[in-house]
């Protein structure tokens, strides 16, 4: 078989970035091992740490910059610890319970059916895009941070960082493991080397303080409990992607469900001692958050020292691992709109596995609405934050209601019965009652964190979100019900087919009358019903010679004038065609129109093409089937043997024709 | 007949904003008296006196802004004012001599054929849409220095103003003469007044200097020659414009060229008066450049005191004159667009006049480039003058050697004898040796200030344009190749086409077996011709499930299955199309396409249409047709009778229909 694009040279450009296409049995499950698996799936969860702390300082900030107010960072960050521990041990239970993957959508439409399934998918999929934006952003502010002289192209670095990540994902990412888990591990590698020395120094009493940092702004507020729960609230973002295991269990080795779950307390577990960590030493250099420069630069920079190659070398792991997690997206994005899709809540064409088995349409949707939030926010974390995470605590409540819901379920089977037409576990589990309480408590836990953040962060973007949920479960359901309107409206169910043959009727549509006309003559002739000829009169004059013209050179058949003297190309013609239509109330009208094929696009776009305004006019009609004739022309660098040209057969096979003329492909030789 | 376009309901949007469709019968010749014609014509060149004189101080200031070199302003305007006088009397010959419109493309074609004619096209048509690009720049400087409130949304205003801006234009400006000599009018008034009293002021000692302004920069340059030619270079922006009268000449009432001279007479005057009394008034209240209020906002702010209403009716006056001028760009540059067209060297689509007889591709191409220009710029006006007049002067150069050329015949012909196939005046005329005198000199001199812009502005921008004309006269010469080239290969001259009908293959390609699949078969079986359907296999368990429904519900004919391991949809087909043609050499093969047309664009969008895939793929084959078979669905807010779905009918009639039918349209009711 051909491995090659049709239209084969066209393609070129997107072969040469893309990769070549990928037979559909290379499809299969990887296979993790535990140490890779956290490499492949924590990046999302722990790249937070680059940032948690920071906005957590930025919120405290704006009741001014001092030692008390900045400390209490800790407890908060406390708290969010606390948090994860919650939801860790909450979403073990989920990894057993669904081994084939428990995704939050899965779960919800598992046990609640569509509308809280679309609830969970809109969330997530909003979530996705702005951890594409967040991830990418705070990344670009890393690279600032070290290079200051390049913060003012930090929105076209983000945009450039998001168009190559594009371009590799829709090569497909198949070689994931193995490469993911060195910039994990070199992250892992530098924050713990960070935070080591920096304990060291600071129990040795050698560490110093910060200098050199503008902070953002001075504080004018009160430190009400309300701006302490909004820096709660910024510093949750550390729980994104968490979930992300349980999402993609099925890469892991067997036994799944237990490495899976294994692996996501080990993640929770460094997740928690980086989080505090980066914490602390913040406090203990007293860190300012800064327009400028990034908290995790500040530390870094006054642990090492600014001259100091691991001062850079932790910058950029701290990039890498944030451009890591807005990978993840990539993968998530595109498979969740899949899923969604072939549940007919969204477009269909998600569905589709390009030549490389991506999802290229998720792939690029997501990129563009990412860049989008990028441009828009200007690159800055601390502005998309407010949008961020309502999503994901949404969809945490969601599926943790759904565990509860499964395990009541489980509760109720009798020893030997098993649950049916469920995706989750299906046999009775005598510890339902525990796994209920624990999954309850997760989910009233971020149900009340998720409303903590949509009041204290409502009107600084969280607004935003909360309309745009709705709006797309909204949308969800218009899709779906469309694609149930058409199922029906098609179905032949209890319907006899009307199979007939029917009269019909040829038109030629004419604007002039050359070589591309003959074969439209031919055309209509080899057709072998009564045919006519058509030509739309907008210049007068010109009608006229073409009258003429068509006696000379046609010497057949029919030329019909119609008047237009307001120059629509389109609206005289179906009003001629209605009335055709209304004197055969049984015939097709088969309309044929020329079309000239170029050999480039820009050669293309040099003509009329008014063949497009017809068939739009006349794809509303009833019986009236629009056929464009093409004619090909190549006028450019291929040159063709005169007789061909003459005879209007016209064509040159175009590249690689030949080869598949003689049944050989370029694979093949 | 129907005064609405195709489509009815959904061109409602367009309609509203551009207007009912107007008659090709319509179009005639306006004949504008002197002072109106002034008015239309004369906005370009007077807007420049807003910016010019503060252009010349910028440069200057980069020197200092101790009132020593500023003061050269003045010797600079006159140097320019002088170079108005020449370009005035030498365009004065242009009119006499080309009577029916005499801009520089013209007078190039006709003297000096295709290249000379390219290059001025591309001149002036790149200095059009700047000069939209800089009238609305400086247009909204005046507003944003009377509210410097709204200084940071500068861009987001200019590009609002070109926007409405071009949905006026689309609708067409017919009722221009009138309403153009409002603002025109408006705008010498208020300055003369400004001049007046600011004379006034000065003579008896009451005129205070300008205060409060922050000079843009503060001088580190030395005052060189180099200097002094690049703040000239950036003065002569006020000859922007002059050439407008020779293109317009047929609008002016009989007799036009004398007219028309006249009005040209009168617009140089008033331009330099005004010119230079900006300039000398800017030096008596000490203007300084700067980055937040304009050189006239200073001069009326002090001449009438900031909180007169003369001082915001003089801004405002500005403001109007300069959105005038832009204007005039409007209908200049689709106007010449159009002419390149005519003559092979732009695509062809921008001869088209719209439903409103306006060239609608031109002005849509204006708006969108001068935006982007906005944008990239920031809307600021002094870096887009280093792009600026270059165009201009370049088209001065060639038109005025044409003239010369033109001249040189006029005065070779014998008494009584004409000059044949000329645009031009094609008489003798005595006074050919003066003219050839005056059009000469104007020549050399606008070409060498034309090489002083090309060497002073070079780094700061007309590097740009210095390469885009060259770019755009080898992108013309291009067009033109390919057009002559579609043309040979068109023709029928000498060849006796071939007319004669052929066998024919129907092919039918499907994806699923259901209502449309069985208008495909009817369709099919109505084209009398040997038919088979086709289905590409990227899925092999449908494809084994979809044969069975075949025989179930359709029960006749031939389903072909492809298989497709690659999941390509055109590729397969590709090939197999090829084999056909080879064994039937001589036989069309005609494939169907099933086509659900839904009755929203947002519906339609949830479809799949492969269609447009195959499309792609097969126009290039020889012999091969694709029709799209369109079968009509309507889920959403049209419910039809159930009768008529499930016979396979389908289509309502679409809105409006019904009444084409019975021969009634809207506009009769």
């Amino acid at each position: 078989m051909s491995d090659q694009s049709p239209g084969d040279a066209r393609f070129s450009l997107s072969r040469l970035l893309i990769g070549r296409p990928l037979e559909t049995k290379a499809l299969a499950h990887q296979h993790l091992s535990r140490p890779i698996g956290l490499a492949v799936f924590a990046s999302d969860a722990l790249s937070s740490t680059a940032y948690a702390t920071e906005e957590i300082l930025i919120i405290l900030a704006l009741a001014g910059t001092g030692a008390g107010i900045l400390q209490l960072s800790v407890p908060i960050a406390l708290a969010i610890a606390l948090l994860i521990i919650v939801v860790t041990i909450s979403y073990r239970q989920t990894v057993h319970a669904y081994p084939n993957g428990g995704g939050a959508f899965i779960v919800a439409r598992d046990n609640f059916g569509k509308l809280p399934a679309a609830i969970a998918a809109s969330a997530l999929l909003s979530d996705y895009i702005l951890t594409v934006a967040v991830s990418i952003s705070a990344g670009v502010a890393q690279i600032t941070s070290a290079f200051p002289e390049l913060l003012p192209y930090r929105v076209g670095i983000a945009v450039g960082i998001i168009a190559i990540m594009t371009v590799i994902n829709m090569r497909g990412v198949r070689e994931s493991g193995v490469i993911f888990s060195i910039p994990t591990y070199f992250f892992l590698g530098m924050i713990f080397l960070t935070l080591i020395i920096g304990s060291v120094r600071y129990f040795t009493g050698t560490l110093p303080d910060v200098t050199g940092v503008e902070p953002v702004h001075s504080g004018v507020q009160a430190l009400t409990l309300f701006l302490i729960l909004r820096a709660f609230s910024s510093g949750c973002t550390a729980l994104t992607g968490i979930e992300a295991i349980s999402d993609g269990i099925t890469a892991f080795k067997e036994p799944r469900s237990k490495n899976a779950a294994s692996t996501l307390a080990w993640m929770a577990s460094i997740l928690i001692v980086m989080f505090l960590g980066v914490t602390l030493l913040s406090r203990a250099v007293h860190a300012m958050p800064s327009e400028t420069e990034t908290v995790i630069s500040q530390i870094a920079r006054t642990v090492h020292g600014p001259g100091n190659p691991l001062y850079l070398l932790t910058l950029a792991g701290t990039t890498l691992i944030l451009i890591m997690a807005a990978n993840t997206a990539y993968a998530d994005f595109p498979r969740l709109a899949a899923m969604a899709a072939n549940d007919g809540f969204l477009p269909r064409q998600l569905t589709w596995r390009g030549s490389r088995l991506v999802f290229s349409w998720g792939i690029l949707i997501l990129a563009s609405l990412a860049a989008l939030l990028v441009v828009v926010f200007r690159a800055r974390t601390t502005s998309l934050i407010p949008l961020y995470a309502v999503g994901v605590f949404l969809g945490f409540t969601i599926s943790q209601a759904g565990m509860v819901k499964h395990m009541r379920q489980i509760g109720k089977l009798r020893p030997g019965e098993t649950l049916q037409g469920h995706e989750g576990a299906q046999e009775y589990d005598p510890h339902w009652r525990a796994k209920i309480l624990v999954s309850a408590f997760g989910a009233v836990l971020t149900g009340v964190v998720m409303i903590i953040f949509a009041v204290t962060k409502f009107t600084s973007g969280a607004w935003f979100v909360l309309v745009l949920i709705p709006a797309l479960v909204f949308l969800f359901f218009r899709v779906y019900r469309h694609y149930q309107g058409v199922r029906a409206a098609l179905s032949l169910s209890g319907v006899t087919p009307d199979l007939r043959a029917r009269p019909m009727q040829t038109l030629i549509l004419i604007d002039d009358v050359h070589a591309e006309t003959a074969r439209l003559v031919s055309f209509a002739k080899s057709l072998g019903h009564p045919w006519r000829a058509v030509h739309v009169a907008v210049n007068p004059d010109k009608a006229e010679r073409l009258q003429q013209r068509w006696q000379e050179r046609i010497g057949e058949g029919e030329l019909l004038i119609i008047p237009s003297p307001y120059r629509h190309l389109a609206a005289p013609i179906r009003e001629y065609i209605v009335r055709l239509l209304e004197e055969n109330p049984d015939s097709y009208v088969h309309v044929l129109l020329g079309h000239l094929v170029m050999d480039s696009y820009w050669e293309q776009a040099l003509h009329q093409n008014s063949a497009y305004i017809f068939n739009i006019a006349l794809t509303g009609l009833p019986r009236v089937v629009v056929t464009q004739v093409p004619y090909q022309i190549y006028t450019g660098n291929i040159l063709l043997p005169k007789f061909l040209r003459a005879n209007g057969e016209a064509a040159s096979p175009g590249p690689g024709l030949a080869q598949r003329i003689d049944g050989v492909t370029e694979s093949e030789k």
